[in-house]
Formats: structure tokens, sequence, C-alpha cells
């Protein structure tokens, strides 16, 4: 098995990574082909669809996993089978997504929207999104059932200019899903997320997350 | 990577293979996890979802693909590029199905129905069918969306034993997705199709695919 492709996303870090993408539709990612896979033919009316799954690697964890898993939805307590959740602590660290193709580029380069990996992350397969065969809006799921609110978001600090607007509506988008960790509810604790090419400093309370600062992000690597 | 489980399905051969696995409710096929994954934990809560995503390997097909492929559903003339199809033939050769959940035995062995595989096909991964973030009725596909008819079934021999109500119901679901290869249109020409236990002999013309014998399926191997 080896990557077809890797996407550059803004997300530098896991942290921030939007547990549902399609709620992000201003995070813009591109999928950028391996050279044995660079070629327009490989791609040829992928323009007729609106969406595409990605199957890739969870290649910031390790190879370990355990029969159980405790989901950030039900709070951090409860144990669920790996198989019965979309933990990235997986055997075979296989990872689904739908995005929505905005653009096929020269290269090939995809653009998409909607994407929740991690810069860089290795992608194995791409392939079209099918309503007839892959919607069922009728399918019931269990604890990911439960209603989510989402936080508001005030910005408490000027923005710099590489804060474009279609940046700033994305990290709206990536706060209000309340990146936190399911067990943490401290007011006072100062969060930093990279959500390239900025770092954002937030704190969150009363369902509100506050920026603090906007800044150039740190130097990776 | 390697299989954490191998489908048992009723398509000893790929052809009959449904190219619509939602399309064949009444087939059933069993997922039967390797030891190091035999533990009712791994799959614990699973029973809160209707549906499951499988992540598995074309393992019929060597590994040799090509930049465009031909889809059966533009009559096997036009060439897309492989990543625009769902095609078999394909770099990494990566299936991704969505099935039913019927139930959750002990084993664990996973009863679903709806699977478009080969018997024997090894699965990388099961996934919850999460409907908020999977279903996406809105997308929009290509050559896909073009309408599809289903053929007639006459039965005009006598079934077997082996036959029981649930078989003949899903030997009717898979003939009516008009098995034969797309640019096959002979009413003379008799296909064979295995559909375990039991091998079907059938004609098509005219709409209509007519049963002419139902007898036990060849010993494998």
């Amino acid at each position: 098995m080896e990557p077809i492709a890797h996407i550059r996303t803004p997300f530098a870090e896991k942290f921030g990574v939007p547990r549902q993408g399609n709620l992000a539709p201003h995070v813009i990612s591109e999928i950028v082909f391996e050279p044995a896979y660079r070629s327009m033919d490989c791609v040829r009316g992928l323009e007729q669809f609106s969406h595409l799954w990605l199957i890739w690697q969870f290649h910031c964890n390790g190879t370990e996993w355990h029969p159980t898993v405790r989901p950030p939805r039900l709070g951090g307590n409860t144990r669920l089978g790996v198989f019965a959740t979309r933990s990235p602590f997986r055997p075979n660290g296989l990872g689904l997504s739908v995005v929505r193709l905005v653009s096929v580029e020269p290269g090939p380069v995809l653009r998409v929207s909607g994407a929740d990996m991690v810069d860089g992350t290795p992608v194995f397969d791409i392939k079209p999104y099918i309503p007839y065969a892959d919607s069922l809006p009728e399918a019931t799921s269990g604890f990911t059932a439960q209603p989510w609110h989402p936080l508001a978001v005030e910005i408490c600090a000027p923005l710099p200019p590489q804060a474009t607007p279609e940046w700033v509506a994305g990290m709206q988008e990536v706060l209000a899903q309340d990146p936190r960790p399911a067990y943490q509810d401290d007011p006072e604790r100062e969060y930093h997320l990279v959500l390239l090419p900025l770092e954002i400093t937030f704190r969150v309370s009363g369902g509100v997350a506050r920026v603090l600062r906007v800044a150039p992000a740190p130097r990776r690597g």
C-alpha cells in the first residue's frame, strides 16, 4: 500500500482538526498526487462529481490500538468497540472522509473543502461520492445522534493581513466545533490552534470561544 | 496492512456480484474476524448502528491499473479517470461499500446485507455509518445518475430444496440488476451465476431474465 497523494490542509497539528469536516466548508485543502499518478487522465470526468471519498492514513498515530475506545462525543467516559467508532487509533489506521470537490487544477491538484485531516496526510484512494449508493439518510446511528451545540465565536483581537475573509470564516467554523478535549472545561485555560498560515489563541467559557490573539504560525519542523 | 476479517458471501465468483449491493437486501453475508480481533469488545456498541462501512481489498484482481477505465454504466465505451470511478482496477485495490447490519453474533460474526463482494474478500476496516457526516443526498454525480432499468425475472425451472424463499428473493434481486457485461446482448446466450449454495443458468431478452436451471453449485477449489 503506497500513498497515491498527500493532502495539504491548514491543520498543522491534530489539535483543531474538525470532528466534522463538512461543518468547516471555508477550510480549503489541496490534494497533490504522487509522481506516478500525476496525469490529468487519472482524474478525467471527476469534475462531474460534487463530493469525493478519501481513504487515508492516520499517520500521526503509532500502530497501537485497543479493542475499546472512549469517543469524545460521549464525554470520554464510555467505552465502545473500536469498530463501532471512527477513532483514529484502529487496526490498519485507515481514515475515511467525504470532501466537497471545489475544482480540479492542473497537476492534477484537487481543491476540496471539508477535509478533517492533518497537513501532509497520505491518501491511499480517491473515489467519487455516488449518492444512490452512499447516501442513506434513513440510517440510524447510536451515540453520534446526540445533539451537539456549536460554540459562538467572539474575535477579541486584531487580525493580521493574512487573515483573509475566507480564513476568518474557516476559523469561525473550526472554533464553533469546540476543539477542546471532551473532558476539559477550564474557562481560564488558553488554547493554541494552528490554522495555517496563522495561529489562534483562544479561551472557552459559557458556550463562547473568545479569540485572544491571531499571529503568524511558528515555523514547523 | 493486514485483514482484520474476511467476508463470506454467496458470490463464489465475480460474475453476479451486484453493481449495487443495497438493491439485493435479501443477500446475507457474514463478516468473520481474524483471530487477533475475535473479541466482543471490538464491536461493543456496534448494534446501535443500522449500517456499516467496509474498506476491503479487490483480491480477485492483480495489481494492474490504468489511468482511465471504461465504466459498464456508460456502455463500456467511454473512458474516465480511474479516480472518477469505483472501478476494481485501481492503485492500492481498495474497495468501499456500505452494508446494512442485520445482527452481531457471537465470535464476533457480523451478519450484514447488501455486500457487493466476492466470497472470501479480505476486510481492512469496519466503521459505523454516521448519517450526519456520510449521507449527502444533495451530492451530484456524473454518469451514475443515468436512469437504470431493472430486468424482470421469470423462473422457468423447478427449484431444489436449497432454494429457500430468502434465497429466491436474493436471486431475483441479483438478476434484476442484469449481471451481463455491458456490451453483451445475445438472447441465446446462457449465463451461469453461482449464488451459493446454488448455481443459476439464465438467459436475457426483452428486458426479462429467464431462469432456465437451478442446481447445486459445483465444488470449488
